[in-house]
């Protein structure tokens, strides 16, 4: 069976429309019975060897006329073919209101175009292409990476909140350090159920706590820490600069909605955050980790598939927080296998 | 006690020789019984107890007035004397021929100051600090967090070393696809025995082989790739700037110690690399994780401590690929609990 190229599209006549539309979920159908397909989906039936040329290239050559950016999702599509899924190119025409940004509506096991059940929204790309933190929330990233592996990676736009009660206790004198502050005779709740600092001792003994900038400036605007905003503030930007006031704004969030955040420097993340915390003694495990990240951010996949795989590792949930005008908005990043 | 601040460092008359160095391992002994510490080790004793006050101030005060970088290498002075070393400021007349770019020559438990070995050469830092890449190699870096907990990194120069043998066939033909190659009529061994590539049907059929630019520039300059050296090199030029240069050269070393590397996508390194290659069937578990850095390349312990980690969940060793005039030069960086 034969196709020809036409508007961006590759057109197949014969019987096309029963055979590769109505029992495989293929393309678009036209008048008679004959079908759209996209080159992704003309490509996937050449290889299979279902279609025979497309104005009589084969495969080998069909592939070699593709434009930049074909080869990701092609091996995408063929993937989640060979994983038994159905699917449509996100393409006017192939599907009602296509969603922006992404390349492929994923059907449930079993199911396909002519049902409504959408499984994942699907955008395929290169490791090399950049990803706007902004464009995602709602679809599944597939990247191929140099050697033409996948990788899935959900995202996800969740609300975030902790059930912990704690009511930092009234203005404690707090000394600026350099580029941390210590607490020399804190209230014991502070650390002991507010989880807020380190003692300087260790765990177990001391009196001191050591607080970093971003609790500081944080307690000394709740009014806890007998510290000048300014100063806690100013120091702050000092060390990190606007990086500072970004995490400092995430962790008021974190804090505001029942969360304690804590260093996440041993994950290479901003913070880890506590879902519940009634006392240091009782502490669960961390249940986030948290990246902040400037406005605009354009995610690496590589760096991506990076803070995954750790979280994953960890079992802990990926967050980042963009920007907004009001406060953090969580974007969830998580391992898929579709 | 009292001490007075004299020269950089703070001298303690009586019988401080004895109680603090003889039998402590503090401090440079001076003429008859006085004894010079650093500020660091005077800190220590003044937050023991030990020594009452310095120039009339007390721990605290003494804390206030030291200069900015003092708090990590106090809290990483005392998590060492806390853990049962007894350690050196690399200071001239500290201790002998004092390696650079280091703070602590810590002994090993039971010896001290008047032994000759050394356990560790401790570089102490705060997360903020970043640290040259050149720098490293042969010490241990303690970065103290924004809360202050530590996190030790052990750096060592390794040389590395693999038990592959497979010479690639002669000349096969390779497509250049977008940021790919692909190779249709691949001999079997060249995937199966060399690793060479991925399967486009997955890992059990289909003819054709997937390369990355990485590979099929390497093949290709090996003379087993039909394909231009040039158009391999720019295309990846083209995709990666001169990133590719350099992962190249590390491609190119790993493969000629006999080691195989493949993409580190999934772990966000640039490698994944096995030691010994037999066939595809017999792929053992990948040994070391490479990240192939720019010249002049600083790290951030943030970043550092992220691939640390990673690497360790995964049970691999970490490996940083510096540029030199004779190929890369290993830098590795592990854990360590000291």
């Amino acid at each position: 069976m034969d196709g020809r190229r036409r508007d961006g599209a590759v057109v197949v006549d014969g019987d096309a429309r029963q055979r590769f539309h109505d029992a495989r979920g293929y393309g678009r159908p036209l008048d008679g019975d004959s079908l759209a397909l996209t080159p992704v989906e003309a490509a996937h039936l050449l290889f299979r060897g279902d279609l025979h040329a497309v104005d009589g290239d084969g495969f080998r050559a069909f592939l070699a006329d593709t434009a930049p950016g074909f080869a990701p999702r092609f091996l995408v599509y063929k993937d989640l073919r060979d994983r038994g899924f159905y699917l449509s190119p996100a393409r006017e025409g192939w599907v009602a209101d296509p969603p922006g940004g992404v390349d492929f509506l994923v059907y449930p096991r079993g199911k396909g175009p002519w049902d409504d059940d959408v499984a994942y929204r699907v955008r395929a790309l290169g490791e090399r292409e950049q990803v706007p933190a902004d464009s995602l929330g709602d679809c599944v990233l597939a990247v191929a990476d140099e050697e033409s592996d996948l990788t899935y990676l959900e995202t996800a736009e969740p609300s975030v909140a902790g059930g912990t009660e704690f009511d930092p206790p009234a203005a404690v004198d707090g000394t600026l350090l350099d580029d941390r502050v210590v607490v020399w005779d804190p209230p014991e709740a502070l650390h002991h159920r507010g989880f807020y600092g380190r003692p300087l001792s260790g765990e177990g003994g001391g009196d001191a706590l050591q607080l970093s900038l971003v609790e500081a400036a944080y307690l000394a605007a709740e009014g806890a820490l007998a510290l000048d905003v300014p100063r806690a503030l100013e120091r702050g930007r000092a060390v990190e600069g606007e990086r500072f006031d970004r995490r400092l704004r995430t962790y008021r969030a974190l804090r505001d909605a029942g969360l304690v955040p804590k260093t996440g420097f041993k994950f290479g993340a901003d913070f880890r955050v506590y879902d519940t915390v009634e006392s240091v003694e009782s502490l669960g495990h961390a249940a986030y980790l948290v990246r902040v990240l400037p406005s605009g951010h354009e995610f690496d996949p590589r760096s991506l598939a990076l803070d995954v795989r750790l979280a994953h590792g960890v079992r802990k949930e990926l967050l980042f927080a963009r920007a907004s005008d009001d406060g953090p908005d969580w974007l969830s990043v998580s391992r898929l296998t579709p």
